[in-house]
C-alpha cells in the first residue's frame, strides 16, 4: 500500500526539503521583497488549492500581505485577466501540469508580475513557466490521494514566508517540524483500532479555523477522494451562521483544534456541539479540546502556525483506515487519476 | 410562509434597487476610478461570501482587478491585518451587523483602503464604518433562509462593475434583469410538482464554473439550511480533479450550465455524468443542456454574466419545497438565527 507508505514518509520529506531548499527560499524571498509586492495572487487546484488557503493566513498575518486564490477560468475560459503586475503569483501544483495555473502564471510573467511555483517536478510546464520555482523533492508519490506533497507545500509557504519576514524564531521552529511529524505518526496508530466505528458513517463535517482552515478543507477532501464520503468542511465562524443546523444527535464532526488564537472560539463550539448530541473527532494538542472528543488524534505542541503541517495527518490516517476498512483500493480510488490538467 | 413570499418579491426588488441607486453607484464607481485600486478585497461570510464569489470573476472580467475573499479571523483573531493601502475593500453582510466584516473594513479605513458596504439597512454598523455604502433596498427579510438579499447583493455588485467598466451594454443588460427574473419564476413552478422524488436524498451535489462558482455553493448553502442535507458545490473543473469519485448510479447532481463560456465544459461534465449514471437536474437556457436532465429547470436567454442572478433561483424553489416535502419549517430552520455577530 503505497499510501501508507508516502504518509510515513513525511517526516523525512520534510527533512529534506527544508536543508536542500533552504538557500534557493532565501534568495527567492530577497527577490519579493525587492519586487514589493501590493498583494499576492495564488494559483492552485485540488488540494494545492488547500495549500493556498493556508498561505492566505500565513502571508496576512506574517508577510502583511493580503493574499486572493486566483480564478483560473479567466484566464482561460474567458480570456479576460485581471491586472497583476502588482503582484506576486504563486502557482501551487503537486505534477505542475496543470495547465489553467500554468495560464495564470504566463499572464502574470507578460503582465510584470512575479511568479513563483511550487511543484513536485522542476521539468515540469508549471516550474518552467514561473520566474522562480521551489522543488518540493518528496520523490514520486504514486498514490492518487496526495499527502506527502501537500505537508511539503506547506512547509514550502512556511519557509517562503519565514525568509521573506526574515524572522529567525520562525526559522529555528521550522527547523523542529520533521520531529513534530515523526511524534505525531507515533502518537496515532489507535486510528486503526477504532475506524470500524464509522463504516456506515455518510455524512461528516469538519471544522477548523484560521490557520486550520485548509486542514479542515484538506482532510474533507481525503475523505470524499478515499471513501467517497460527502463531507463539508467550514471554518468555525461559518459554520454557527448557518450550516450547524444539520447537526443532531450522533453526527459526526471532526475538528482541528490546536492551540493558539483559535482555540478559545474552537472550544466554545465544541462545547455547544457537545450539547446538540453530536459525536466529536478531536484533533488538538489542548487537553480541554481533547477531553470532548468521543475520539482524539493528540499532535504535540507547536506555535499555531505551523500546526496545519501536523494537523492534518491524523485526517490523511483517518480517511485511509476508512477506506481500508470499508474495502475500498487505496491508491486508486475509482474515477481519479493523479495529474489533471484541467483547461 | 414568508420564504415563498420573499422568493417571489425578487423581480420587484431587482427593478427598485436599479431604479433607486443607480445614482449613487455611477457616483462611488467615479471616485473607485480615482482611487485606482491595485487589487480587490472582500469581506463576507455565509450567503454574503457568495455574492463575494460572483464578485470575484465580473470584477476580474470586466474590471480587470483581481479580487481576493479576506481572511476575518486575521483583523479579529489575529489583530495582524495585511496592507490594505492599495485595495478596494468591500464588506457585504445583509444585515450589516457582522463585526467581523466591520473590523476588516476599520483597519482597511485606516490603513487608506478604499471601503464600500452592501446591505440591507444602511443604519447598520457595516454601512456607518464603509466610506460608501450602497442600500439594497431589499425591504425586511423575514425568512431566515437568504433570497431576495442575496439576488440584490448580486445585482448590487453587477451595478458597480458596469459603473466602474461604463459600459454602456452592460446598463442596457442590467435594465432586463427583472423580467428575467420574473419569467424564471413563472418557468419554474413545476418543481412543486416533482419535489417529492427526492424526500429520501440524502447527499447532493451542485457544479457551476466561471460566473455561476457562486450560484452552485449558494444552491447548496439554501439546501443545507432548509433540508439539512450534507450537500458539496463545485467548479466543474475541481469536481473532476478528484470528487467526481463520488458519483455513483443515482447520485443527485444539480448543474448550474447556462449558455456562455463554460458551456462547453459543462455539456462535456454532463456527458460523463450521464456516463456514470447520475440523476441529473439541470439548470440551463440551453437545450443540449436541459436534454441531459432528469429534472430541467429553464431560465431565460441572456447574457452569462448576469444568468448567477437568476438562475440561484430554481435552486431557492428547489430548497424551499424540498423543505415542504420533509415537513421542515421553512421560514426558521432549527439552529439558525438571521442575524450573526460573528468575532
Amino acid at each position: 500500500m503505497y499510501l501508507q507508505k508516502e504518509i510515513n514518509e513525511q517526516p523525512g520529506v520534510l527533512a529534506r526539503f527544508l536543508a536542500e531548499q533552504n538557500e534557493n527560499i532565501e534568495a527567492i524571498a530577497a527577490s519579493v521583497r525587492e519586487f514589493d509586492p501590493a498583494f499576492v495572487c495564488i494559483a492552485a487546484r485540488g488540494t494545492s488549492d488547500n495549500a493556498a488557503r493556508y498561505a492566505q493566513y500565513l502571508f496576512g498575518a506574517r508577510a502583511g500581505l493580503s493574499v486572493g486564490l486566483s480564478a483560473p477560468s479567466l484566464h482561460t475560459l474567458y480570456g479576460q485577466p485581471p491586472d497583476l503586475s502588482r503582484a506576486l503569483v504563486i502557482g501551487i501544483s503537486q505534477s505542475g501540469q496543470a495547465e489553467d495555473v500554468r495560464r495564470v502564471l504566463d499572464d502574470a510573467n507578460a503582465n510584470g508580475g512575479l511568479t513563483i511555483s511550487i511543484t513536485n517536478d522542476p521539468e515540469s510546464p508549471l516550474a518552467q513557466t514561473a520566474k522562480h520555482h521551489i522543488d518540493l523533492l518528496a520523490e514520486e508519490e504514486i498514490s492518487i490521494a496526495a499527502t506527502k506533497t501537500y505537508t511539503a507545500q506547506l512547509t514550502a509557504i512556511a519557509a517562503l514566508v519565514t525568509a521573506y519576514a526574515d524572522d529567525d524564531e520562525m526559522r529555528e521552529n521550522l527547523l523542529a517540524l520533521p520531529d513534530a511529524m515523526e511524534q505525531t505518526l507515533t502518537q496515532i496508530t489507535h486510528i486503526a483500532h477504532w475506524a470500524e466505528r464509522y463504516r456506515y458513517m455518510n455524512q461528516f463535517v469538519v471544522i477548523g479555523r484560521g490557520y486550520n482552515y485548509a486542514t479542515a478543507f484538506e482532510i474533507k477532501l481525503k475523505v470524499k477522494e478515499l471513501c467517497y464520503i460527502i463531507s463539508d468542511a467550514y471554518s468555525e465562524a461559518d459554520f454557527r451562521h448557518g450550516p450547524i443546523a444539520v447537526v443532531g444527535e450522533g453526527f459526526p464532526v471532526m475538528a482541528v483544534a490546536p492551540k493558539g488564537k483559535t482555540l478559545d472560539n474552537m472550544l466554545d463550539l465544541l462545547a455547544e456541539l457537545s450539547e446538540r448530541g453530536a459525536e466529536l473527532l478531536v484533533i488538538s494538542n489542548d487537553d480541554r479540546a481533547l477531553d470532548s472528543g468521543v475520539k482524539t488524534m493528540r499532535i504535540p505542541d507547536m506555535p499555531e502556525w505551523l500546526s496545519p503541517v501536523v494537523a492534518v495527518v491524523p485526517g490523511q490516517v483517518f480517511a485511509m483506515n476508512q477506506a481500508i476498512v470499508r474495502g475500498y483500493a487505496v491508491d486508486k480510488p475509482r474515477g481519479l487519476s493523479k495529474v489533471t490538467v484541467t483547461q
